[in-house]
């Protein structure tokens, strides 16, 4: 099978990410890559990593050229820019997997009240949130699928085996967070300056990431059940990886480390990307670098009956790109780890 | 006023931090240093950048010699060595700031379940935990001065306010840190090596780190009432600097940001080393870099009552060997912050 | 083709990369992983990224069972260590990668010199020396590879399209370089601690390295003509990447920049691995992350006729296991880049 | 003595540093800082971390009041817009420390090639280039000091003793450099992200680089004679330090290490600042950190004549705002170190 793929909004690290995975998968041709703002010069331009691989041109959008050669459509693009393009893509025949926050929101008014105003409320009625160890039936069939934020997917997968068996929790769940700087993107800024992060530490954007909501609705869907998340990001000096560590208060009796352990392993047992520490150890962010992995640990304490979650993925592989392709692998019927199975480099 | 001070056990970090403060305080002379392994070489052999200023030669441990000559001991050796030596050294009337976690415990049970056998509990009872914002007082006539832990000292520093004015909270209390490499040691070990850090952010000791307990019962006494921590230590891939997130359930229903943001200003108001964010701000390591400060911020959310406090430290000096050089101050009757005032570096 | 392959030696991070690398490599299989001191275990209890893989447990040395069973064995022992083993090994008809420096040397006096006493001087006579840009073709026919060392891969590749078109020069070259500390191993010490290199730089064995005469060696060789090198190696803060800045005094007052980029072009257009910069520009270490490819930039002054030329690989990919496995592809007569596609990860 | 000093042009790090290390200087009050952009705001707004020290606002330019209220006005503006302002302050009676680059040159044309056309030649010309250690008796009669770059100070002093006693040495000198960001300063940039240039090394400017010609003109005028400079600076992933590696051809048969050992150690003796390395050692960037040193080192190889020499400067403090200290100390008559004894923090 060869499976047509263009990337719209190139130019970022989600877009290196895709094209330096995209291009080795066996299963796909990159048929275009798209910027607003580098028409004409090659990606290699401003990556000269890629001169590793051929050149390849970026091109001007039209929305109909993309459609017609292309089999699925990743779009890179912030939020806003992302629902105004894949309002008109949606009307041709090719997948669309979105890696903005467009369209990852049941409901649109928390999307709304955290982003802006929604232009095409009906596609995001269908869009399907993909996260593939949690919503895999659903993502096979789907027209519009919904990349999760980087954060959500730390924390989701961190907690899935609870929510999914109903341990009974409190309602209210600590989700902190560590983030690398690529999660901020290229966008030259003062606060994402080497010196302003090298040997630096900082919690940013406490009480009021918009990441919060989205782990909040996603959690309490799965639980069926309300719950609550305090989320505080902050930004790790290194480049690839987010490390959460989560806080849960069980209320159940009976549950125990051997238990949850069994819970765990069993819960990701089919699943390619997820792999559970030994009792009582925890795992560190190189354990993923580069690669499309999410390790999880934990630490059961009987006496508070307290649960501490620990979960690694690379930001921009399992937080993004690589999810977006894991993505694309069940849309076309692939194995997921079809051109994932690059081992984490560690060093 | 002129104080003879020497250090026992300078060739690590801490003794490194002392030399390089205590040199430039206007009121002390360094008479001697000691060290057990590198008996007849300078300082300056194991740490070159010390060339700033004229070679000073270990000495042999020689406890009577010590004492003869010294107005104040410092102690930055491993526990159960430190007490060893102190408790041959409290028969002078040399004063004496342990740096280890010897005398720290109020509960001697406490430190021989996580340390070891306590072979002076004497001396431990008669002890002061040297936190000058919270124990200044007692810390002036003491004749032994147990100089916090790093952690504990960024987390009862970001609580005091709340517990001094003994606010309502869930007694169970989440303190997530974050520590530069320097608290770790310079002992080599693979844990700590380059290769195995950098670029890399872990956990570790989760549920096991000793100072939990030190944590836990510095906020009972202080709080009169019996408080739990859930703790969780992690390795951050920089050199110096502690950021705490602490996690309080208030159960206060006057609070607001306002009246927390008084408190915690008012609290620290003639506390020269503690500075308090505005509202809604939280600190970065880099703001105490290479300082005696100690930089506190908070989010207080209305809805759920949850307190939100980040504190930022330099572990190796207002977490050790400044903190103790603070203590030695209210010892000699100066103001606190004599020797001490070098602004963060920032970069 | 299924090649069967041993490590022996695979704790380090060279191992490391070996056991990364040759999973995904489509032709091998690894028969097999030897470490003297981690019987029994498995390589995943020493790398916990590697769960990403079936699990592979280091076995006891056994010569002839590893010869046995085995159409290549990689050795990533230190040198001496390494000639004992194959100097019995050789006996059988296994092919042999040596990643040690006790096959590099032509003139085994130099050998002794900087290193010990050969043992085995006949293997050393017939081995072949394993850069395959340049050495290609005796490669594909050698029982015994010797992998070159890192620093003189990054300055021969530098220096290769001089010296093959025998462009006059002064005989006295000058190599600067700059090593991430993944080079240095993984065995703790105090030099390579994480505090002790963090937000540090160094020179370190200024006129001392042991790499110094491997270059001259090769270098001399390859241009026949006597050539020294003025070699100084730097401690950088990263962990993957080296960087060497060539100083060349050229005698030929044809030359130009123009001549030169073409010359470079033309030397390497075959290489799969080499890229060539665009006339005055220079690379950086992120090009080739993680990647076994070399990128190369020069700059020429036509006022003096100096030539500097700017080379960048990653250590322990190009710069010791991807060139072995390079060597390996050579020697099975498969493609060069089997294997060996990852693209840089630039971040 | 008092002095009261202003500062134009603050904001940025070696702004920072100026109010970091004259705030306090015994002898020095701040007696206003000026910002183009930051009217009427605080540096702490800029750079929390002078929370340690009470609030400093930025006033707007006013050349007439800032003389009025001035002893000494540092500039730590730009190149041009530095010349703009110093033309005007010139007619009042207060001393001036440029810490750009426009009064540097002796040669008023290599100025105008390399940076811009010159609008006060006169100004220039009686400028004193602020390199005490070299310059000292023209400096303490200046009415306008030209404060060093960076590079130049860690070239210049690593070559001092040679040029001073008329070792007969090759005209062509190399100079190696590699910085830390920090010299980057604070704009926003892609290059300078923390996301481009972690886990990274590059060199940048080769062969164009403006601290070339200021090199080679000031070594030229100390060796009377001319020097030729092939200067390739680096950019290494820290955010203070630079270590610049020289080497040089002697062509003196009586030069010896020992002999050359004496010579550093002589010319420097009586240099607070200046630390010569035993015989054979070089420094690290971590020997000086935050500090006003210069450590240096060399190693000579009787067999080729060739020198290497290893400087290192913390590059934002001696290589720029401690310098200027150091120069304003000694146009005041003050002792060269007052206010600058703060010792390398080493970590």
């Amino acid at each position: 099978m060869k499976i047509n793929a263009s990337i719209i909004g190139a130019t970022g690290y989600t877009g290196l990410e895709l094209v330096r995975l995209l291009h080795l998968h066996p299963n796909v041709e990159i048929s275009s890559i798209v910027s607003r703002s580098n028409d004409n010069v090659s990606i290699q331009s401003l990556y000269p990593s890629l001169n590793a691989i051929p050149p390849i041109s970026f091109e001007q959008l039209d929305i109909e050229k993309i459609a017609a050669k292309s089999d699925v459509v990743f779009s890179a693009l912030p939020h806003k820019a992302s629902m105004e393009i894949i309002s008109q893509l949606n009307n041709f025949s090719v997948k669309i997997i979105d890696l903005s926050a467009d369209f990852r929101f049941s409901n649109i008014e928390t999307y709304e009240k955290f982003y802006c105003e929604h232009i095409c409320k009906d596609i995001s009625a269908n869009a399907v949130y993909g996260l593939p160890e949690v919503f895999r039936d659903k993502i096979k069939d789907a027209k519009v699928i919904a990349n999760p934020g980087c954060y959500p997917t730390s924390a989701i997968l961190a907690l899935y085996p609870i929510l999914k068996e109903k341990i009974k929790i409190s309602p209210n769940i600590i989700v902190d967070s560590k983030s690398g700087v690529t999660g901020a993107g290229r966008n030259p800024s003062l606060k994402t300056l080497f010196t302003e992060v090298y040997d630096n530490f900082s919690a940013y954007s406490v009480g009021k990431h918009r990441h919060q909501p989205e782990i909040e609705e996603k959690l309490t869907e799965i639980y069926n059940s309300p719950l609550k998340v305090t989320f505080t990001p902050h930004l790790l000096p290194i480049n690839r990886g987010i490390l959460s560590t989560l806080y849960i208060d069980t209320l159940d009796d009976s549950l125990s480390s051997d238990k949850l352990s069994q819970l765990y392993i069993d819960t990701y047992k089919n699943d390619y990307f997820v792999k559970i520490m030994p009792k009582g150890e925890t795992p560190s962010t190189a354990y993923v670098k580069a690669s499309n992995f999410c390790f999880i640990g934990f630490l059961y304490i009987p006496e508070s009956k307290k649960l501490i979650v620990v979960s690694v993925i690379d930001n921009i592989v399992k937080g993004a790109s690589g999810q977006a392709i894991q993505n694309m692998n069940i849309l076309f019927g692939l194995p997921e780890h079809t051109g994932l199975t690059a081992i984490p480099t560690f060093l």
